[in-house]
């Protein structure tokens, strides 16, 4: 039988943890291993906080998800709300609630795959802590970041008029999970719902993008598609006091998400890439006269692609324009 | 049936724990309500930030503790930490896993306990999540406060000679949590044994005499006592490379704490003082020649009452000074 964390012990587990650790940048005085960590904060910037949580049997399955897949996807999702808010992220903290019977090499390779995004990302886990749990996995990670004052960019600040941007295709996320679902084995998928899976595994927080964009204030407004993209684009309008449309034909499918809609049924590939949660791509509001900024914000940071798939009206609501006529936007992915 | 959180889904659940907070303070830049929060740095001060967890039926039975106390307690673990750091408090993050079948006024409770303990430390709840829980109920906590550089209280910095300080009478939480674990209802407790029950389920975190002392330099090294005065005196000792000895005599016990040994037999009243976890007391090291400093700060902080309990000397080891001579001190309480 494999060994276990509960033949370990918490501080055992922190020391293990540790040593899969890169060594601390300088702005990090105090990290990992006392009542709680200290930062030296950035001359000039406000600081960013979020955190989010990932749940056993709620969020993942341990059946369908590799552990280190995990391990990242948990520092990701917070990595995205700081890209949203156009932040640069500064430090971590984890906290874990491990099941007596996990194994310690699924502790290892979670640790390993939030480690591996942890330094690519320049974010220092610096504090934490493990606990039992009587049930399920838990995983909650708190990310800090910074921002400079008046760059910050919130969900509020479309008008009418302003244009929605979305980066990459929408609805891969989902699709990979329909694909884990549906039981699919990894080596019966092709390599287009190969990348739907692995954008579900290990989503890249689009944070360059996010910080090119409110240093040179190309957006008015951002949020992250947690919850999908009709979700993103409801609540941008609704957060604004303005409807939104988004146009049927602009919407970007990825072949992956077209190719699970054929294969397993019940949604299209459109409802999926409007529907479908967790992508953690980002939207943006970009009113017409800084467009011209805003795309040489996105050349400025690499491969990302974005596509405009709406615009913001007077009225309120949030509407599909498809070859026949407009309609109510189906809602979102809800998580709770 | 009471109505249960599944019945609002977790924006209804967000607006009504937003209707129950206090209005955030001018530091708050961007509270709840967007992809992350954003707060103003203090101008010179360095970032303290840590994170705890609350699980259900690790740490708490819900049975057997009031949803209020839950919320109390869950903020009241994190600030502790600030305390034995020296920092002050500046603006916390709630994460909870709730079970579909929690009702709506223990979701209401917990708010509850938690914000009067959130204004009353002025930490407020900028940010956070809530997501399902496929069985216990979940809470993790994000504390984030200000230090003045060099002027944390870290763990390390004990030398031989230096003396060992705490707050408050140590046990009183373990032995609180002995009485319910006993099965002994609240009305058959007298007011000591209530004292404790009152210690366990609603610990002061001691912010202000940590913070005094770190302003004024009263104490070389802090920590705080959530894993018992044992492993506290044990730790500060490791960490600074020496050793230390309590004396056995000048534990400070607790009526209550005597009574629940007495009471309910196993453990020592001194034992419990001693090896009982989930305190938040704060442990000091203080060189003698400090002593009157560090007097004059527990003084300026109010009613907290501490006690000389201990001396750190060459070598390594953590000791017990009986009447009948030297013994190894016990181990502590372990959470995991």
């Amino acid at each position: 039988m494999a060994e276990t964390v509960a033949s370990l012990g918490e501080r055992a587990l922190i020391a293990r943890l540790r040593s899969r650790l890169a060594p601390d940048p300088p702005h990090i005085r105090l990290g990992i291993g006392d009542d709680a960590a200290v930062l030296e904060p950035e001359r000039g910037m406000q600081i960013v906080v979020t955190t989010d949580s990932l749940v056993e049997d709620v969020h993942f399955r341990r059946a369908w998800t590799p552990a280190a897949a995990i391990g990242h996807k948990a520092l990701a999702v917070n990595l995205s709300d700081l890209a949203a808010m156009g932040a640069t992220p500064r430090a971590s903290l984890l906290s874990l609630g491990l099941p007596a019977t996990l194994p310690i090499a699924e502790f290892d390779a979670l640790i390993d795959g939030y480690a591996t995004l942890s330094a690519a990302t320049r974010t220092p886990l610096v504090g934490g802590n493990i606990a039992r749990s009587p049930g399920p996995l838990l995983i909650d990670v708190t990310a800090i970041g910074s921002v400079r004052p008046r760059r910050v960019l919130r969900r509020t600040g479309a008008r009418a008029g302003d244009e929605l941007y979305v980066t990459g295709a929408p609805g891969r996320s989902a699709a990979g999970l329909a694909l884990l679902a549906a039981g699919i084995p990894r080596d019966a998928m092709d390599a287009d719902e190969r990348e739907c899976l692995v954008w579900h595994e290990r989503p890249e927080p689009r944070l360059r993008l996010g910080r090119i964009v409110a240093r040179t204030s190309a957006a008015t407004a951002a949020m992250d598609l947690s919850d999908g993209l009709a979700d993103a684009a409801a609540t941008l309008a609704a957060e604004a006091g303005v409807g939104v449309v988004l146009d049927e034909a602009a919407v970007p499918i990825a072949r992956g998400v077209s190719r699970v809609a054929g294969r397993i049924g019940g949604r299209s590939a459109l409802e999926i890439a409007i529907g479908g949660g967790e992508d953690y791509e980002l939207a943006f509001v970009v009113p017409a006269r800084r467009r011209s900024r805003f795309l040489a914000a996105v050349r400025r940071s690499g491969d990302v692609t974005v596509t405009r798939v709406g615009v913001f009206e007077r009225g309120h609501g949030a509407w599909l324009e498809t070859g026949s006529g407009r309609r109510p936007l189906p809602h979102g992915f809800a998580h709770f």
